[in-house]
């Protein structure tokens, strides 16, 4: 973990685009099954989405046996249009329904406003 | 765990706002230090913030030894504004930047659309 870049997503200049993904998986999960292919299309998806123009970062979090949050920045609406009918991305949502998520919700929302604190430094604005 | 209500907070009617707050923890975190009153100022703010006229929800995910992100669902401008000005809640956010976080950032943004999934149920729009 030490070794990876981690976020979070800086600030950017406003308006631009975030999109939150709130998700509880299937049962699977919590009995350790490591090969769903959950694993292996999260990496894909991720280097996926780094390819859509206007794509601008991606932060993610999962407390175990808990809430899983995504939270996906993106330049404009077009962007997200572009991710959203990516065709690859589309077979890997009807999977998730089929198979990984018991539960989920999307939120998409215009960011007005955003800042940054980082210890030692002043206050950073998007 | 499981007979805590987990979320997701579900969609609403838009339009509504978010804040996404993504954060990296200081070392304390790390190396166990179940002490330094972060546990315990979190379930403070949660129990403060449901008391805020126009909260909608919350949600929080924290990979172990990495990110953490809450978001907040509020009705409106001005219950975002209640909530950042509660006089508590500025108490703990020096507290924050003095000594909980490595590294914050604060996207604040308004909710365009927004829809759930849930298995054996239809989509759901809010």
């Amino acid at each position: 973990m030490s070794d990876q870049p981690v976020g979070p997503v800086p600030p950017f200049e406003p308006p631009y685009y975030t999109v939150v993904f709130t998700s509880l998986r299937t049962e699977a999960e919590d009995i350790g099954h490591a090969d769903d292919g959950y694993d292996e299309t999260g990496a894909r998806m991720d280097d996926l989405v780094a390819s859509v123009p206007g794509f601008l970062g991606m932060d993610s979090a999962r407390t175990p046996g808990g809430l899983g949050i995504t939270v996906g920045y993106f330049r404009d609406e077009e962007a997200i249009l572009r991710w959203r009918g990516h065709a690859e991305h589309r077979t890997a949502q009807k999977r998730g329904r089929a198979q990984w998520y018991e539960k989920y919700v999307v939120h998409v929302a215009k960011v007005e406003r955003s800042h940054g604190f980082e210890r030692g430094d002043d206050l950073v604005r998007g």
